[in-house]
């Protein structure tokens, strides 16, 4: 089999890591949101591709849900002292990374490739692609404009009220090549943010028609658990957007993609909702606070496929 | 009086703290060679400059005479498990100092500009200038062909033969606008290296005429003592080139441009030889092991001038 699972950052790593553990590396490819990356400090931030390699390597920092264990930040410190912009964290070690990338896509390499590159000094066997080599760049749109998606998100913590969302470039972008999107036996959209993790995917050229065209089953995990989200702006951004903060309102985002949809136990009753979208449901552990529950989430979509 | 200071790293350095220990930030400006930056992992290093300011700051490590005291290493320990390049040691500190420069560089300021503004921040008020804002690149020619300075200087750890010097962009760089050269009371070349810290500064598109047209004395501080090189490559250059590793090479190095010399104590018999090339000789103590022995020499000089 070949499993294609969409992701963003730290919620969809989670699952990420469980089919990881479960699936050999020829049976899974990971396609990761980009629309978050960004220039800073003259690097090329990836901040969900990161997140994913870090997990997958299990040197992810398990409580800030982003950058390494065990980090230390000298540089930060030093930074701050010449003034520099210190509201992206960057820590000592995390700072290899960036580095090392800067060096590679200098010498020509596709973001692919880097990703590649480093995943597989981590020790990570399986593969994270990119879901372009080419810049889509995600902006928040709130009442005073548009915000690149790292000023909204980190620098400004969320707090600026989110009215829609932009996808620079993702109309122009191509699709990654290294997509096998005609072997998939199954798509998973892992339990990311819908708006800005991976609506950023979909939204790349040809993504969603090349997704449908697989003929295999679009399986979706909610990120949104009895009416909030296990971490991360996506319930503040569904009421801004005038959205309820349910399940269903998820499942209705993915409607005319999704065949089968994955809702927490404590989400039983919203099923009959999701069903009268035609979608297939099925209820599972979803909210997954130890690697156990990872890998068990993974096996129980995977027998929801079979 | 405005002193102008030629300097290179580690062993200029000493006695440009001597001058800033003993002349006021209005009285002294420091010109540095810029012939062994290069760009590295997308960043711009600027030994010397650097060097300098660390030394300024008293911040600088003082047994490596390179980058900071107390450094710690944990970017370059994640770097080496990417397979990057780790020849150059960056330490976790030292590694805001280039980020924030490369920032500085990429918003469109000179690297004068990025110097004065990172100096002042480590809390320098004394004026560091490069000594051309354009790029001047110093070769070793080996007799495989030439070396940028640093492959020769850090990743071969000086072994290969020199043979000659090469200053790649010298001819057509401009001189540092802010080189006060119409005010000048003096100039002091510091005791470093005359092929590959000097040399470069020398050879910057009218350097030469600018300093000699000022009618200033130039006193030149020999760093060869006792027939041996202080710090670095110094001596063993001048054996490879054929050169007598002694002080009165070094003077004639620099003759008709040095009207003062001075010499250590332990090189009082090199006197008359340098006097007979029309150079007014002193003999200081100019090892300087200790903060004391940096002022000393530096007051030593001044007195010299007067």
């Amino acid at each position: 089999m070949t499993l294609l699972a969409l992701t963003g950052g730290v919620g969809g790593a989670k699952l990420a890591l469980g089919f990881a553990k479960v699936l050999p590396p020829e049976d899974v490819v990971f396609v990761v949101n980009t629309g978050d990356d960004f220039e800073h400090l003259g690097l090329h931030i990836s901040p969900d591709v990161d997140t994913l390699t870090y997990t997958l390597a299990e040197v992810a920092n398990p409580v800030a849900g982003w950058g390494r264990k065990d980090e230390t930040w000298r540089f930060m410190d030093a930074l701050e002292r010449f003034g520099g912009e210190t509201w992206f964290r960057l820590g000592d070690a995390d700072l290899a990374l960036h580095l090392h990338r800067r060096t590679l896509l200098d010498a020509g390499r596709s973001l692919t490739d880097a990703t590649n590159e480093i995943a597989s000094r981590l020790g990570v066997n399986h593969t994270i692609l990119p879901m372009s080599d080419h810049p889509v760049r995600t902006r928040v749109v709130t009442p005073d404009g548009p915000l690149a998606f790292q000023h909204y998100f980190v620098r400004d913590r969320c707090e600026p009220k989110a009215v829609g969302f932009e996808f620079a470039g993702a109309e122009t972008a191509s699709l990654n090549p290294a997509i096998p999107f005609e072997s998939l036996t199954a798509i998973v959209i892992c339990p990311s943010n819908p708006f800005v993790s991976v609506d950023p995917i979909l939204a790349v050229n040809g993504m969603r028609d090349a997704l449908l065209a697989t003929g295999a089953p679009i399986v979706a995990v909610s990120p949104i658990v009895g009416g909030r989200a296990i971490k991360g702006p996506t319930a503040k951004m569904m009421r801004e957007l005038g959205i309820p903060t349910t399940t269903e309102a998820v499942a209705k985002h993915y409607a005319g993609l999704v065949t089968h949809f994955v809702i927490d136990k404590v989400d039983e009753c919203a099923r009959a909702e999701v069903a009268a979208l035609g979608m297939e449901t099925a209820t599972l552990q979803t909210v997954m606070t130890t690697l156990d529950h990872r890998t068990q989430l993974a096996r129980s979509i995977l027998e929801l496929i079979r």
